[in-house]
């Protein structure tokens, strides 16, 4: 019963319930307030399901941590109560492997499943200490000098409720969108962290990766892109603090556009890698 | 039965054969030749299971081509009989998704997991023509100026078979490593095809992304790099002839690196992205 009397709002928005007599049955339920576009947002879902697989493979295997996890969307989601069935796959000494289904009920009785997830869980907290990386974090002004979203276009607010639970401010030099001139770089960059001054973790990593504007608003773009994968590489556990985060995306081709995603934490580190197929707003 | 009429190495390496009386359960045969390290190349891995998905979901709804594939390996797969079983996730008009397992028998009797994979299918010959793309295909010299990897250390080659199904040519400036002097940048690409002439597929990329040696070497890292995880997205349909391929990693940290990949084609288009989690050599 994970999160559920915790105060934040990410750790009520990810809880989950045990069904009774059950190993592998999570109930949760799913608030409007995560909501953007035409769903409950692809990130928070994502680690909804990590949540469940924590639950379970921390159990069985000892291994509490995503390692690795990717999502694949299959019918966007509504606010309401939604059923996880979570399956071990296999258990290992330093990983292991565990599949997730998030379902719903629909008006007419039947079962729809919103997202399947396979997912490697670890223990970050026993991780190696070489670190070895050519990545450069990203070079952001000052977090007063970005830009909150609050300043986003009221039309855009209206169907992004979850903006209200972060504390993201974007980098002027990847906002030009907001005032009708994209950069047709194909980047967003800012700093995150949650409203609610609740820390990053890494099942809020999974949640943090797709937290922005799509990417596709700064080739000036700004319908719905649905996600099709969603695949996050949980490579530390983050400090506390603020959250650096840069969106990218290089080939928009046939329908579809990758998006790449890169979270950086107070101390410099590169915490999260994540990239996601989705499809190019018409 | 794809392919087991075929005289291409890579459609006999990849056939599959449905069993009777079932609709998701195909037999397989793993070959040697496809071996490196300690195990068959996931790759080919995961182009087999690609085939068996390609089979059920082309003809469940009439999508043939992996958009998105992504593969958890379980454990190292040997050569021998294997078994394929599918399933269908959902179906839908422009997408379908699927699921597929990957097991063996072991000399015991037990049945094994080797591979379990999660894909996304579509019909890449419909795909939408608009392509904006700020990725550039890298500058490599010209095939003749290439090292083939007959070059390689005699050792390496020898736990390498799949080697000699290919026709490799690596940019003499990412192969420092074979003469003791990896760049440490962490990129390794070349010039690829089929050793027998075989054209290039959206099949064969989920193969052509996990055919170089590992990114490690340039590294001055030389053992054996288990795939934690690899999701392949197949861009578009690859023109006939050579394929350019780079490897790079960013960031080795905490036990773990990543592999991003990128396959050029012929006419300098960008037709699959991936990215595998490895486990650093020790």
């Amino acid at each position: 019963m994970t999160g559920t009397s915790s105060a934040s709002e990410f750790d009520r928005g990810t809880a989950v319930v045990r069904r009774q007599g059950t190993s592998g049955v999570f109930d949760a339920e799913l608030d409007a307030g995560w909501q953007i576009g035409g769903g409950i947002n692809g990130g928070l879902l994502l680690a909804l399901a990590g949540r469940a697989l924590s639950e379970h493979l921390g159990e069985a295997a000892g291994h509490p941590y995503p390692i690795s996890i990717s999502g694949y969307y299959l019918s966007a989601s509504r606010s309401g109560p939604a059923e996880l069935r979570v399956d071990t796959v296999r258990t290992g000494r330093t990983l292991s492997t565990g599949s997730a289904s998030l379902l719903q009920t629909t008006e007419d009785g039947r079962s729809v499943e919103r997202l399947r997830v396979l997912a490697a869980y670890g223990d970050l907290s026993l991780a190696d200490e070489d670190v070895r990386t050519s990545a450069k974090p990203p070079q952001l002004p000052p977090v007063e000098e970005c830009i909150s979203t609050e300043l986003a276009p009221p039309e855009f607010l209206a169907s992004a409720n979850l903006l209200r639970r972060l504390d993201l401010r974007l980098d002027p030099a990847s906002v030009g969108w907001a005032l009708g001139k994209p950069s047709g770089e194909g980047r967003i960059q800012g700093w995150l962290r949650l409203a609610d001054g609740r820390e990053p973790d890494p099942l809020m990593l999974l949640f943090a990766v797709d937290a922005l504007p799509p990417v596709t608003f700064d080739l000036g773009l700004y319908g719905w892109t649905p996600t099709v994968e969603l695949t996050v590489h949980v490579r530390a556990v983050p400090a506390p603090g603020w959250l650096r985060i840069v969106h990218s995306t290089r080939n928009l081709a046939g329908g579809f556009l990758e998006e790449d995603c890169e979270v950086w934490d107070s101390t410099d580190r590169l915490v999260a890698q994540s990239r996601q197929l989705a499809v190019v707003p018409r």
